[in-house]
């Protein structure tokens, strides 16, 4: 019987499943993020235990924080590289899962990782392409299109997209790199810290969220500029907020302006722009999509 | 000996050449662009000469002006859809030539057929994926991914991104639609609109380049966050302004601020941004590409 191991490593806690898909998610465990080796251990000791009782998997599949190293011929592929979290940059993740567990492992990042979960069982069922775009303590964004994720110089970074200001708004942002960028302007500690409480305790009807539609609605144009998936779909946290999606979407339809001709965005792009279906399984199946991927059927 | 027909199908002239890549364009022929009867049937009278002449075409391949309809199950599949163009809305354009000429027919926007013929024939040699954007009289933009032209819900359409307006430009751009997009603020009737002479005639130290630079480079950036693509061609003639090319890679590699961590990034986009090579013929290889894509070999 094919059998997958899945991870979604995040900054966090490290999400370790066997299965095959949302249907079939077995022996699902959360590892808190401490320092590289001691995680690492933790997880080949799962995974070597489920192994045991399900007997051996196929291939392995992780959905990681990054950035990561996605170059096939770099002898750094599957490494996590340059990311600000102590102890943690330039780990070799994917290699040594490998070698420890002895299986094929496929290796992408979290939100290219949802991208491909949502794909196969979620929001994207039957398409060819989607984004992913997920918004909560920061914003990223992954894609797949004809069914693979994409990669290229590295991976998509859609979370610091540049925006327009809007014309109200004198926030300066809060990205330590860009100042106000996507994520510096629309990520929930940039909620907080522009409105000085928290994105939840904000009420529906607060101008917290018109401004919060007008970026991820000017973001959700300028992915349709720039990619034209078949579908966006907004996940994460910030993004469940009562009646959030639906601005977005307005805010999406008008940023275009009648530009971008598709009966699917001038209908209000009900069907284009929507929230993921797996919740928060889609890391994890796109992990076993990844596994599927490397370890074949 | 297989033979292919290429088309760049433009607002103002249809190039028709019948050749298998750049060193095999043969019977290049400019055809003005009337009304489409008048239009379609010389290019259908030229290729019939031309496989009178050379013998039987495999394929044709047609980069088209758009918006374009690529969607397989489309009835209104190779149709030119919403243009202003007077006439051309709504035109069947790779049915009819298929038709007519008895040959498959591969079908995309102008700027994917340059995309694809950079990646195949120059810039782009080698790689996988590239984004070519053209800066001219509009902005235009196209992508290949793991070898092949990005569609989804349409296709992209990079000239219209939206961007932050740069901190002392109060100019309100040109766009019809959306006034201060990408095209509103840099193509080349916006540049001669903000300083009331055409770009050509603005010497190279001239302010109008700096803010140039600050678009199309920040656009750069947007395209690298959300594609990351292998490597990035500018193309079209506002770009081949002397020092332009330099200036826009300045502002990429400052807009995205250290954030993308990649040597190719790091050490300057020399290898990153770069010019077409096929100059001119870019879309008419492309067109190659596209029929070699249908037609087999």
């Amino acid at each position: 019987m094919t059998l997958y191991g899945g991870i979604e490593a995040g900054g966090t806690k490290w999400i370790c499943a066997v299965g095959t898909g949302p249907d079939d998610l077995r022996a699902h465990e959360r590892i808190d993020t401490t320092d590289p080796e001691t995680t690492l251990a933790t997880v080949v000791n799962f995974f070597r235990r489920q192994a045991g009782e399900h007997g051996p998997l196929v291939a392995l599949g992780v959905a990681s924080f990054g950035p990561v190293d996605l170059s096939p011929d770099s002898p750094t592929w599957g490494f996590i590289t340059s990311t600000p979290k102590p102890g943690w940059a330039h780990t070799d993740v994917a290699g040594r899962l490998s070698r420890q567990l002895g299986v094929p492992v496929g290796f992408d990042t979290d939100v290219n990782g949802a991208a491909l979960g949502e794909l196969r069982w979620g929001a994207g069922r039957g398409l060819g392409s989607v984004a992913y775009v997920t918004v909560g303590t920061g914003i990223g964004g992954g894609a797949v299109i004809r069914g693979e994720p994409v990669h290229g110089l590295i991976h998509p970074e859609m979370g610091h997209l540049m925006l327009p200001k809007h014309p109200e708004d004198d926030f300066a942002g809060i990205c330590l790199y860009h100042g106000a960028c996507l994520e510096g302007l629309a990520s929930g500690p940039a909620i907080a810290a522009r409105w000085g409480r928290p994105a939840e305790t904000l009420p529906a009807d607060h101008r917290a969220w018109e401004l919060e539609a007008y970026y991820l609605g000017t973001a959700a144009a300028n992915l349709t500029l720039a990619l034209s998936p078949e579908r966006l779909i907004f996940g994460g946290g910030v993004s469940k907020a009562p009646g959030l999606i639906e601005k977005i979407r307005h805010q999406l339809v008008e940023g275009l302006g009648g530009y971008v001709q598709s009966p699917i965005i001038e209908s209000g792009a009900e069907s284009y722009l929507v929230a993921p279906e797996l919740g928060d399984s889609a890391g994890i199946c796109g992990a076993f999509e990844l596994a599927r991927k490397v370890g074949g059927s």
